[in-house]
């Protein structure tokens, strides 16, 4: 049984139209490599969908997004499914849920089966209920199923274990589906590709109208709202792939700044640095993508000595995307890059080797250089079989521990910050406190930070920059220039 | 111990100002309800605010927002609190979690304790490790714990269960807690009232910027984001209260449309009527209004048969509405007046009493007429003891049972739907087939529907009605002929 390829997604005629193809080539892929991995001959991968939740007690429902792994396989949009993938055959079948006929006024038309299998054009559409009776109809009544079961490096969480009514009559194996879906994540399908191309053509414009629209006096969450309805009023991007960081000011040198404890509250100050982390997802797909720039539209001479610092860093790592480069190395070559531009600029001194032995860079980039992206923003796979964290300063909070490969997609995100307590503790470490200038690096105080962050695909040739933002000084004091749309 | 009442909530000087001393406020009309409940001598109540959440095994956090009881007593931003009131002293005090180093470099700043009793106004704060601590060293180290223990009248569920380490050690009472505090929230403070006012304010200028913005050709989902982004941008509401329903054509025939499965994608078209549920909360107030209206700013005749019958019976509620008044009988009222206007308009036929017995309006408005609304949109407290839900069409639905009390506020919601499975039920149904004029009501098949959706304030002199936007024919259609903001 064959797809058809042509259903497709798309919300609005004016955003992008994804083919249902993507998911059906998806499924092609993950068979092949979990053939390959010596699954037996009656293996069905059996998934679990995300869940309809409630607000604590409440029937506050949050508007469901699904979980990534089912999204990757099915790309379905509506809570409460299973599906499964039949190895040997490769046959896959979407199991939704029966609803009870009130469903009809309150939340809209109950579709058929036959509705389900056009729109995501797998090859049979089941019910749930049904879900124990289809497996035992398979390989004889005796499939073995394989359920996912690893570790995400990222959250450091176990994947959620599938369960249903009737899973206990099955054999089951825990060993093989993880890690082949993870590593089909981590190599996007040229679709995907094309799909991460629209996320950040999105949210590169609307951090441009951002830019654009930006004063001293407007707050931080004015210019996250203007943002998040760019995206979605003109992208189609329902949800954000993580919450808005729009720090300005000293905010910048918080890494995660914008959640509820700490939510994008502050004004603008003429002279402010702003930091803006922001990027929607468009069925699933995320974006992540940072800008920097004076809030006022004009660099300060010390504005621009740490933007270009990491721009060159940035840039510097970009020329090296391609396969077979290892990414702690270019961890390393931004660390490299941040010190040899503060020690021209007079906040560090001494040799850059020897700083280098110190962690000095780490000191203004607590961070890791960059991470995998794809349905999720710290995309699953940064680490795999044989590839360990780095247990050093600055290495050890990299995402991305891997020798890059075609199909990876990732973010470049080199950033130095003035982090009160970083500085302190450099100060009071003599084998750090003999590379800073103490009075130089107070003139930076309040600064905040810089980060440069960008989305790239590698492709057999190289780095291919899917983000579209104005990114030398020049390019974003012509930009804020600008009236807004 | 007294809280002084300077600290105030706000997102930015151009919105509204909360008094922490409101939460205080609060905490002593609890203590005083659960005083006079007979609470032992030694009762301190415990609250479990709520948790950071990721998504599935993700390292994803969705943007935290407070469980609902937890900020009707402490009025506090931050997950993964506690707090307890001393029944006998009033004594409040908040425990936060004790914050790693890194929390700094990535989260933000590390607040002191003093920090957080400045910020929300307790008597004392502590860390969450030291609660059982701190809770032997009351009342000779032999406090009684109140606890949440109860079942939310719309969700159906129980509340959650507080839990901490060393909780065993304690005697524990689950009787009293509960219901003292749900109708603590279903009688509002001046205060409450106060921010209610306030988003509904925000929340009716969005729906009169969505009015005007509005065009055939636009998506439904392109309204919600000028709606949500008037409401962030303008007022500082960062949350929906629930999700939006932008329902045109047919679609306003939903009544929950807009979530995942259904998620507010059509095009407007010309002829269509627009049925928007939208609001917004500010510091977790909700605020639930709905306005239809025709995409294209005039009525046709058959558009404004249905708006006015709709309109007739949200105002002859509202004139009724003030303390001692049952709700059931202001939905059967709005039932009534629907009968007879759609028998005026010759879609219905026979003796209106008679349409009364056999559920007729039903048919037209399955949904109850409203419900409570606070710190959630569907609030606590729509039953109580000794007010059962009515096993009848329609009353079955509504989720405020009671008789109104000075302090509710609630939701007046009527509408008349064109839902096929309603009509065609009701058509093979003898009892009710007789009521009905086919041909004429085949005449708004792919209408939609019409809901008018206000809040207001029950005081002691009658309704005061919270939402100001545009409500007659005339109005929304001088309003519509405006250009947009
Ligand atoms: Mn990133
Ligand atoms: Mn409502």
């Amino acid at each position: 049984p064959l797809a058809t390829n042509m259903a497709t997604y798309q919300l609005g005629d004016h955003t992008l139209s994804i083919s249902m193809g993507m998911y059906a080539d998806n499924r092609r892929r993950l068979v092949e490599r979990v053939r390959k991995a010596g699954c037996p001959d009656t293996g069905v991968a059996v998934f679990m969908g995300g869940k309809s939740l409630s607000r604590h007690d409440s029937d506050h429902e949050p508007l469901f997004r699904q979980e990534s792994y089912f999204h990757w396989v099915f790309g379905v949009s509506e809570p409460d499914c299973y599906g499964t993938v039949d190895i040997a055959s490769g046959e896959s079948i979407l199991f939704v849920p029966r609803l009870p006929a009130e469903y009809a006024v309150w939340m809209g038309k109950i579709h058929s089966t036959d509705h389900f299998k056009a729109k995501y054009e797998v090859d049979r559409v089941c019910y749930v209920d049904e879900l124990a009776t289809v497996l035992r109809s398979m390989h004889g009544g005796k499939p073995e199923l394989l359920i996912m079961n690893g570790l995400n490096t990222d959250s450091k969480m176990m994947s959620v274990p599938v369960e249903f009514e009737g899973m206990g009559d099955f054999a089951v194996n825990k060993d093989i589906l993880f890690h082949e879906i993870v590593e089909c994540r981590v190599h996007k399908s040229p679709a995907e590709v094309d799909v991460m191309r629209y996320t950040n053509k999105i949210s590169s414009l609307a951090h441009k109208e951002v830019m654009r629209h930006i004063r001293p006096g407007l707050y931080e969450y004015q210019l996250e709202s203007v943002f998040r309805h760019y995206c979605y009023y003109n992208g189609g991007m329902r949800f954000q792939a993580y919450t808005c960081i729009c720090g300005s000011g000293d905010n910048g040198a918080t890494l995660h700044y914008g959640h509820s404890a700490a939510p994008n509250d502050k004004q603008v100050k003429d002279g402010d640095m702003c930091l803006f982390d922001m990027g929607s997802e468009y069925h699933c797909y995320a974006s992540d993508i940072t800008c920097s720039f004076p809030a006022n539209g004009k660099f300060t001479e010390n504005q621009k000595i740490i933007y270009n610092a990491v721009l060159k860093s940035n840039r510097a790592v970009l020329a090296q995307i391609k396969p077979g480069v290892s990414y702690k190395d270019m961890h390393r070559l931004a660390d490299r890059i941040h010190c040899e531009e503060l020690k021209a600029a007079g906040l560090l001194q001494g040799d850059v080797d020897e700083m280098m032995k110190a962690f000095i860079g780490t000191i203004f980039m607590p961070h890791g250089l960059g991470h995998l992206i794809g349905l999720d923003t710290h995309d699953v796979g940064g680490y795999t079989k044989g590839v360990e964290r780095t247990d050093e300063p600055g290495l050890r909070s990299l995402r991305l521990g891997r020798v890059l490969e075609e199909g990876m997609v990732l973010t470049i995100e080199p950033g130095i910050y003035f982090i009160p307590m970083q500085i302190e503790n450099a100060l009071n470490n003599p084998e750090q406190a003999r590379f800073l200038v103490p009075e130089r690096i107070a003139e930076f105080e309040g600064f905040g930070g810089v980060r440069i962050e960008d989305n790239v695909y590698v492709s057999s040739e190289g780095g291919e920059l899917l983000t579209q933002v104005p990114r030398t000084v020049e390019e974003i004091e012509a930009l804020m220039a600008e009236e807004c749309q």
